[in-house]
């Protein structure tokens, strides 16, 4: 199974997809630089995000600071708590996590919230040595992945941090953003963007990095009226996969089953799962590569009382892509708390502090999963079948030749569609060897540009699944590449 | 003047357009979180970006990291020079700008980079005092405004910076995403992102902050070839508003007009120029209101050939949004000499380090000022006149009352546009004022459903602008917010 990832791995090198961050300079590990193919997509996962997600749910959006003053991770226990386990190799001194070396020599699953005293008996027991040297390991530490700064010219220590989830300045500015928004409960609050964790040992290109960018929901309702849902009836035939508590296999349950039988808190959390699942078979990941993962009480955060970790299945197993966490009144009683202000709201004259669902959604792992999925061999050759909406462009522009005017026609046509398109230009190599790597990409729709093209203003258009193609007029290009975005079959 | 700048702080901190962020928490200075009118403005402000500069340049786009190796800032100079010249009082402790406590009292500008030794002599000659508590100053220091951080569980002190501009990840991946994105030069690669600043005193909200996004695009080029420009012709009509060094007065000077009397190193600068304008004047910003201006050799950055600040006249005075600097071979010469890494390539058997032109857009202040300036009253009421394309919400749905099944018939409404547009729903307060702050907000178009609609299916819109109102049927709506999307009037 490797294998797929492997080969991800080596397309993105190849061409410069993604790469580590300034790597002429030594790059640290777990810091990702995306070129232009994936910039693109990623941009496109995001659009069909906010559609998917963030309207479908009605959702308003903001936009917070990275930078968060030190009280809001004392509200938030991240100061505390946000901690994995550490061991040094006493000979290389190189650093592991504790549990994930556990791990990898007994083949089962280690809750990383043991006590040190608890991992430096399971390392002995177990003869557990330097993976790099074979040395032997030191006493676990925990290690707060928290990235601290010092903000001003005359603070000493940290005195802010990076934010090490985008959820945290939803809740900082829940009051604000509830006062001035003019919308009653439920309001959902999205937003996307970058956080950071100090992460002992990253690993896996995409899959555990240092700096990464969430698409995160939260929504605040009034867990009495946890069961009234506009949407619910219209969705209550579709079919969650759900891999509940004690159970093996995943199981089709109907969102209006999964509220019935009490599987879910209420209507609106089983539409919330809807919500969830349905963006991601629009990422084009198929049903049966998809599961909710229930979590057991002690595997959830602490402050949730219902976890469904949405999973599929790729090459290095099943991998979580979206935390669903019902994180009751937790984060906005801890925030009102330590800052002293009251985050309780009157509705309907009664005064409550609002519950909290999530929808908490990794993009570099959506990402990578998107593309690992979409990714297939034809004779040989990568194939890249993304959905045309998540393309990196709708259509890559390619003259013959570089001569006799052939590649001032093309560049005509470039200049035709750039505005309202994302396209690209080509000139190099053979057209044979410019299909295979557009196809290798993922672009829907190659354009060449011949000779005949200088007397017929016209074109060959090839389709990236079915490598058939058509003569068009250059001139139809726009109209093609509209009917093309609105899903038509242009062949 | 400054009644703008206030009128617009008042509507933001109202309307929860922008505020500190985290402020339960007690803010640090400098940083903003952005509600959801912001949120959707400015992402509209990047598409339009990305219109009509990445897309109209031809220009790749990348996503770098926002953390950095140190490496990259002994490469880009910023280590030992990105500094401001810092006064404490020793009374009250606060800290200072030299420069601009200069200027308050001056009157002139100060030139940032004058010696310690300098600003510690001006400060006594003028004997300028605290302005906070009138204590003295102590003597002049040079505060480093990099913000340092530790990654990774054993370094020690800092072995990595956020970085303070976008275009380091653009000059430290050049090379990569050159060799895999089949592009000749010139190639323009563009960012947009986040960059922070550790300002010693940040000032006037949005436009002094620590935390700020930038659209940078950095063209490389081979200066042989600096005036082959395809667009050039197509232009060259355009009128540019220039301020030449030495001149008081703005000019219109045609894009040919600066090639030929030699105003610009050559037909592509003056190309990229009108790229500059136009994007400005797509904000809805008025020529007369905008300016590039020339700035002297000792102004400039040290390595920088031709720099033009595009600046907007605001109410706080000249605004600048833009630094256009033609940064020469500086940044990848030193890439190269700190890492070691040849960044120098061959086209058509010439190998030479290609040159950059750097278009340094700051979002912020462009968010600033397209506000601002389309901030006007109307019956003594703000009205903001933002093009349609910016504006946070294409339509709000407005109930005439909460019962009746009026609110159900608005959600439906609702529900039937808010996957395709932006639109939002309000159901508080009278019709009258909810106007008023649809109006504030900018949003182009208000829906009105009243009991009439529930027997015609029928509602009423109302236009922004010039409050004109017609019938429509809630089923046209789509189409007519396509049109209107169009810039077609429905009215």
């Amino acid at each position: 199974m490797a294998n797929e990832y492997d080969r991800l791995q080596t397309l993105a090198d190849q061409r410069g997809i993604f790469f580590p961050a300034a790597e002429i300079h030594g790059s640290l590990a777990g810091f990702w630089d995306f070129g232009h193919t994936a910039s693109n997509i990623r941009r496109k996962i995001v659009d069909l995000w906010r559609r998917e997600v963030v309207r479908r749910l009605g959702s308003i959006e903001m936009e917070g600071c990275l930078i968060l003053p030190k009280k809001v991770f004392e509200a938030s226990g991240h100061l505390k708590s946000f901690a994995d386990p550490l061991v040094v190799c006493t000979k290389c001194k190189r650093s592991f996590r504790a549990d994930k070396l556990l791990e990898d020599v007994l083949k089962t699953e280690i809750p990383e919230a043991l006590s040190k005293e608890k991992f430096d008996e399971m390392i002995k027991e177990n003869n557990v040595k330097c993976p790099s040297c074979g040395g032997a390991l030191g006493k676990t530490d925990k290690f707060n992945m928290m990235m601290g700064l010092t903000v001003g010219p005359v603070a000493e220590g940290y005195n802010a941090y990076l934010r090490p989830e985008t959820c945290q300045s939803i809740f900082a500015s829940f009051m604000k953003i509830y006062k001035t928004s003019r919308v009653s409960l439920p309001l959902p609050i999205s937003q996307v963007g970058k956080s950071f964790r100090n992460e002992i040992s990253p690993r896996q290109s995409l899959l555990r990095t240092r700096e990464f960018t969430q698409m995160e929901t939260e929504i605040f309702f009034n867990p009495k009226n946890i069961d009234d849902c506009r949407e619910f009836e219209k969705v209550k035939d579709y079919k969650l996969r759900l891999k509940l508590l004690g159970e093996d296999k995943v199981k089709d349950v109907t969102v209006a089953e999964a509220y019935e039988k009490k599987l879910v808190s209420g209507k609106s959390p089983a539409y919330w799962l809807y919500v969830c699942q349905n963006f991601f078979e629009k990422c084009g990941i198929t049903r049966e590569k998809m599961r909710f993962r229930e979590l057991e009480e002690d595997a959830r955060a602490f402050y949730s009382k219902e976890t469904w970790d949405f999973e599929v299945l790729t090459s290095t197993g099943w991998l979580e892509l979206v935390a669903n966490n019902y994180r009751t009144d937790y984060d906005l009683k801890s925030h009102s708390e330590v800052s002293g202000t009251d985050l309780s709201v009157t509705e309907n004259e009664e005064k409550f502090i609002p519950h909290v669902w999530e929808i908490s959604i990794g993009l570099d792992r959506t990402f990578y999963t998107t593309l690992e999925l979409a990714l297939s061999e034809r004779d040989k050759k990568p194939l890249l079948s993304l959905p045309r909406y998540l393309a990196p462009y709708d259509a890559v522009i390619l003259p013959l030749v570089r001569k006799d005017g052939v590649d001032k026609k093309a560049k005509e046509a470039f200049d035709l569609l750039k505005l309202d398109f994302d396209v690209k230009y080509d000139e190099k190599q053979s057209i044979g060897k410019r299909y295979l790597i557009y196809d290798a990409l993922g672009v829907p729709l190659a354009v060449t540009i011949d000779y005949e093209s200088l007397e017929n203003d016209d074109c060959t258009i090839r389709d990236r699944d079915t490598a058939k193609q058509r003569r068009v007029k250059i001139s139809e290009l726009p109209e093609i590449l509209r009917k093309m975005r609105r899903g038509e079959d242009v062949f």
